[in-house]
């Protein structure tokens, strides 16, 4: 069998199927598996990229029926049953597509130049790059105006990045660097966070938005709800009638299923997700799961979609895997179950002290919340090291006041460009 | 007062000058200063970047006479007192030029492609992609020559950064990955070290060359000595007649210093060092300072040129830091000291419990000398933090035998054309 994607998705499948009597082909573009709710700590300069990744084949060395390959996807045949890789071809009779989703920039491809969004560790490292140059050169601007757009940093949509990396870019203004200047005084520094809708975390509680906004406000982040991005451009950013001098734009709005999904030429939903059968099958195809966030699943009970987040993907692995386990070791499967969500807490960080967890019916705010979501985060980390080594990294960060990975590196503007945006989809 | 760079000999002419009556600006292209002698484990997976560099504001965040700038510097005008950087021009009193050196390839600019050395934090990254990536092709190529040629490392120059990239590819090898691949066999990976002189280390002792040769080869290392690389292409290199079938070549051979000082008009030597005064300044310039190892300079007594190593640069350094404190405190410097390097010993590491240091006389080799090496290495990085994880990261590699940081990240191949490379050269 195939599975295509090594996020949680796909590696978990993987993992679930360790003592199947299956052979397992598992294909990323990566050779990495990412642990993506840390991904904005790379880019706020709290971690490296090696705190948060492993090789997804050190991952599965000790699993003898797992191979692990280096490719992109290109298509998938479904009548042949075969997968179209940038380096060749590969039959299956099981297929897991876990591709994930990259950004949408709802028809405005053109913006991604100046908005870059946050899925991937050169997304991470081109976002940390373009904060810390903003105020190496804001700390050399002579004129006032250019100065305060550098110093402008506009993060759109209200979800769970778009917080998290409001709230530590205005960390990293009032308390990480102010005495590194001798020009500015980057506590002046702007940070807004703009959303459509009418309150931040759609799919969390009202109270943990409440206690989001109220606590970024806090902090000095503007908060601004209910206003649309009309137009990026170089340095500055409308918002309806509104121009926002910006030198600097983080994109977390919109997601879209990653693009491979259209070979299936099977009618996908509005972000191009892929709708599946309550067993996440394909219709008319059980042999082809798809799951994570390029999978459109509504659960049974609220109607609603199951939201793209780490839980989820976990889960709809867990459950393929027992399909593909029994079937692979019965031959058969006539009544296979339908997938459930079970919901078993949401939670966002917000900075120092700050985050909102809401669990089973409970809210939470504040510094209680926060060190919820530290052990949370910490013990979901693959791996005993990276568990040590990144919470030695915030207790330091903590007590030092200090962004230990401070550095501007590479320049991925070459890559930017249309093929390359395309490419960045799953990885 | 200008200093131009922020290496080891920039970074502590500015501190030496921490409380003289001198303001400063600190002009370097990179945002950090880089612990170089730790370079080779990043390309390695060793340590991330951020273990081994830090923003040199914050280094220098409580020294209130000076000031950082991130420019590229691009000419000296001697005769008017100013530095030309691509964001304007300075003027200065004393000038300090600690630009460092860059690769040459011997008038063979076109092997870079093939054959990238290891200057900087992406020179470094670009070395970790290409060895992660050989292994990984090797693991899906089904043509038998061409996979052996994917797991063909060739090391060009036997030097301490040569012996140590040699050392630490033989042990990805042999030790790190092996469980990883299914198809390939890791640990019959080639990895030859060519060195065109009679021996290794050249610098060091006879004895620390021949301790290192044998506990290179005890490894399984190939070492050949007077071997002279005569081309690099695309898959092969030649020594002579002989052509090694080599996907992954790695340039340790040559130096050439910043190209900036070619606007000074002065006569440079061989490799393009600016031959200084016995007190560092430039000939009829008593206010310009060339350090580090961008500076040509014989001690007097064995005629030999100053090796380009970090404790020369910090010797010349300080030694610069006090003239200027005593010129600019009195007013008048007429008899200024010449400089003599003091040689506190020399080390190279070679692998797992592997190393050759040479103090005062006496050779040291084995697990001594490797010891010894970690411990004065955790000791010369600068800030606690740091001394900390580098410690646990090699601590922890040394008891799982794994490398933390297997990323393939990035694609630095656009950068790599004709200008970037110049550029590329003092960072």
């Amino acid at each position: 069998m195939v599975i295509l994607g090594g996020g949680f998705a796909g590696l978990n499948v993987a993992k679930g199927l360790k003592d199947a009597p299956v052979s397992i082909t598992l294909i990323d573009r990566c050779n990495y598996h990412l642990f993506q709710p840390l991904l904005y700590q790379v880019a706020t300069a709290v971690l490296s990229p090696a705190d948060i990744a492993s090789p997804i084949r050190h991952i599965l060395r000790g699993q003898p029926n797992t191979r692990v390959g280096l490719a992109e996807v290109e298509s998938i045949d479904l009548e042949h049953r075969r997968v179209h890789l940038n380096k060749g071809g590969l039959s299956y009779d099981y297929l897991v597509v876990a591709l994930g989703a990259g950004h949408s920039y709802f028809g405005h491809d053109e913006w991604e130049r100046f908005a870059p969004g946050l899925k991937t560790i050169e997304d991470a490292l081109e976002i940390r790059r373009r904060v810390l140059l903003a105020y190496e050169e804001a700390e050399w601007e002579s004129d006032e105006a250019l100065r305060q757009a550098k110093l402008t940093f506009v993060v759109v949509g209200g979800g769970p990045t778009g917080v998290e990396m409001a709230g530590a870019l205005k960390e990293i203004a009032s308390k990480a660097i102010p005495k590194d200047f001798r020009f500015i005084d980057t506590t002046t520094a702007r940070v807004i966070l703009v959303e459509a809708g009418p309150r931040l975390l759609q799919g969390m509680s009202e109270e943990s938005a409440r206690d989001a906004k109220r606590q970024l406000e806090e902090m000095g982040v503007e908060v601004r709800l209910e206003h649309t991005v009309t137009d990026v451009r170089e340095g500055e950013v409308l918002l309806g009638d509104e121009r926002l001098p910006a030198g600097n734009v983080i994109w977390a709005a919109g997601i879209r299923g990653s693009h491979v999904v259209r070979s299936l030429g099977i009618h996908l939903d509005r972000i191009g997700r892929v709708p599946v059968a309550p067993d996440l099958s394909l219709p008319q195809h059980p042999e082809v799961f798809v799951i994570g966030d390029l999978a459109r699943v509504d659960d049974p009970q609220t109607g609603e979609a199951v939201p793209g987040v780490a839980p989820a993907a976990i889960q709809m692995a867990k459950h393929v895997a027992r399909i593909i386990q029994r079937q692979s070791a019965t031959g058969n499967y006539p009544q296979r179950p339908s997938f459930r969500y079970r919901d078993k807490g949401t939670m966002a960080t917000i900075g120092r002290n700050r985050a909102v967890a809401a669990i089973g019916g409970f809210n939470f705010a504040g510094f209680f919340a926060w060190i919820l979501w530290s052990l949370v985060h910490i013990w979901s980390l693959l791996g005993f090291r990276k568990r040590v080594f990144v919470m030695f990294s915030w207790l330091w960060g903590y007590l030092s006041y200090t962004k230990n990975a401070r550095l501007i590196t590479g320049d991925f503007e070459a890559r930017k460009t249309g093929d390359a945006r395309e490419k960045s989809d799953h990885c």
